[in-house]
């Protein structure tokens, strides 16, 4: 089979950059892989598990970029907002794409200058980061969900479709304004409960109490708030809206059960877990 | 070995109920195992599974208490208000325990009835539930917590001790309060957050779009609301006050949180999030 790329440059070759990288290299979907990020060590990290053939610094990127050409591809792989930063410097010769959990404003951002860019979201993460932490078998029987926008060319969708599929992941293709939408209520939601739940135990229960007592729902729950501040912060930011409105009805399904608990209200309470367990019944 | 118990009594034969009778079967722990329960097909599944050798309807848990002795053992496992009831009509005579998720209302009701009773919460439930979901590896590596009563026997403590310690789980013993207080945290109000994201999610996200969008992180945290209903009424209900506190600290957590957004803090949210991110690595 010949490479589906060129050379491919990953700009951010943490979790997921580096997972990608351990896959093109592999699998010889790339003649060369080139990582561009800030921090040396885990670049050279990146080397050292064949992630990327060779790294440039970000001072570097620029230069790269003039050498590019149609059949190679650039890899977004940072914080959101580190990629729409990059939106407005990356060149349109090469095809574009990020791996970003928000998409409205980074699509708006592609299209604004024009970029041949195709936005998709690998639901791949986890709670860790960094090169140490890519595997190749990260998107295997995962999700990733393709955003195409209007700059790119009539077969680049297909081919960041197929390149997915040979990751071995299931794709999905969908507009920003959707892939925001379910993304702030099944991803974002849980990850604001995630954070605020450890410190309201930090607060009630000591360390060792905790050490001692090791819950299984507590620690499923609370386990994503190990991801990396600065990119929840920025996926937080970007995907606001969407986030303040699912948790403010969060926020009134809570003060409801409260009330139930305040006015010691038996029936109304066993009827809403009731309801509430029909509903995860069904969500297998 | 000589078993450690004559005859063993289960109230409540379900997931708790038919793990610990498979247990006592197996490993010879007791000469007889009785199960009592309302539901007639799940006391026979039980026998079916060897969880117990027989079974008798609530109607026949007088006659049956009449006939036991002080080397008997009665296990209250059924929901914890059920439990508190059955503290009313226990005999003195044998051992009395239960597998409650609240211990301090368990405990006040053995104490007000005298009855010779050790509290202990296997921290082993999942959201299954009924003689089918028993199993004999329940147990195994799990926490245990035991709270003596006033009218136990001497060495009535040690022996509950000892037979948690045969079943695998490491034995913690402490007072009711702690126990409550402990729970209330590290438990209940986690519970309380599954119940009402199911609902928050099935608002905002139709069910195909759910099942279309598997979440590792969404299923995760909303797996315990699976759990009976009828189990979580009594336990939120019978440590009201303590899931209270504790929800109010967690509401107003989130309060902040979304303060942060709301505003568009972005050094704020950046700080709670990195404060949250080390207390939950400090977590294990």
């Amino acid at each position: 089979m010949r490479p589906l790329f060129n050379k491919v440059v990953i700009v951010g070759v943490g979790l997921i950059g580096s997972s990608i990288g351990m896959n093109l290299i592999k699998r010889k979907l790339a003649k060369e892989v080139i990582g561009v990020g800030r921090r040396r060590a885990n670049l050279r990290e990146a080397v050292r598990r064949r992630a990327v053939h060779r790294f440039v610094g970000v001072q570097n990127f620029k230069p790269l970029q003039a050498r590019l050409s149609e059949n190679d591809l650039v890899i977004l792989a940072t914080p959101v907002r580190e990629i729409i930063r990059c939106l407005g410097v990356v060149s349109s010769k090469p095809l574009v794409m990020d791996v970003g959990s928000t998409k409205s404003s980074i699509v708006k951002a592609a299209e604004k200058n024009r970029i041949r860019f195709v936005g998709s979201h690998p639901i791949a993460g986890t709670e860790k980061s960094g090169a140490g932490a890519g595997e190749i078998d990260l998107f295997r029987k995962r999700v990733c969900i393709l955003v195409p926008s209007r700059f790119s060319g009539k077969m680049d969708a297909p081919k960041i479709r197929r390149f997915w599929g040979l990751l071995g992941s299931r794709v999905i293709t969908t507009n920003a304004a959707r892939h925001d939408r379910l993304l702030a209520v099944l991803s974002h939601l849980p990850h604001t409960i995630a954070y605020t739940l450890v410190r309201t135990v930090s607060r009630l229960v000591s360390k060792k109490e905790c050490g001692q007592l090791a819950f299984g729902s507590l620690k499923g729950m609370t386990r994503v708030a190990e991801s990396p501040p600065e990119m929840w912060h920025d996926i937080f930011l970007e995907n606001r809206d969407l986030v303040l409105k699912g948790l403010d009805l969060y926020l009134a399904e809570l003060a409801k059960l409260r009330s139930f608990l305040l006015k010691k209200d038996s029936a109304r309470l066993l009827g809403y877990l009731r309801q509430s367990q029909k509903i995860r019944l069904k969500m297998k």
